[in-house]
């Protein structure tokens, strides 16, 4: 039997990162600067599903966070680039990872939604038969 | 410059993984099953934010998706408890490595926020008084 209280902070624990990683456009915004800066403009060509007004939030989110710096340079017109700080570029072997094995199990887990699905199916023709 | 098409490619990659922990609660049961099996009761308990409901869902998708499993022992009552897979058991280091890189860098973001948080304010007053 598992204590409560150390699930509990194993619980609290994972709550910074789901934090982190919430929203829906921060990890693939980190992907694509990787390599080096970008001006926003190139950023929504990256990303054409995401709207500009999100990806606008998403850019402040993730500079609040300290993972991405905007630098303006002082040019007619101002010339705006956004990059990783230190802190954004010590998460992508972390990212990496989790990229590396979703892409290394995503067959088992569409046999685990098949599974899944065909079980559902068989059970719910048995409960309308009953 | 960076070529937009391979820009493309890495976000396509990290759409897996955004979906395999875009719910709140995927990360928190998957961290409390770590040690072993539990009964929903316990997971309720150990998760006491998560509405009953929201929990069975959560279960059902994580389930589905191959990361944990659901075993019935027919006993009566019967008796239903529910652990990680070998595929839920090996994205824990990656996710524990996720955690440990919160915790170590929890002090430079509150410190981020804070900077970000101040210099809005100072370019709102100045807007202001222009």
């Amino acid at each position: 039997m598992v204590k409560i209280q150390s699930i509990q902070e194993r619980a609290l624990q994972s709550r910074d990162v789901i934090e982190l990683l919430r929203d829906k456009w921060r990890i693939p915004i980190l992907h694509v600067l990787t390599p080096g800066h970008l001006r926003a403009n190139q950023l929504q060509g990256a990303l054409p599903k995401v709207s500009p007004k999100v990806l606008t939030q998403t850019l402040r989110g993730l500079e609040r966070d300290g993972l991405i710096s905007r630098d303006v340079r002082n040019t007619v017109p101002a010339h705006v680039e956004y990059g990783l700080t230190p802190m954004g570029n010590s998460i992508i072997p972390l990212l990496r990872n989790l990229c590396r094995w979703a892409e290394d199990n995503s067959k088992k887990r569409d046999e685990a939604r098949r599974h899944f699905d065909s079980a559902q199916r068989i059970s719910e023709g048995a409960r309308r038969k009953a």
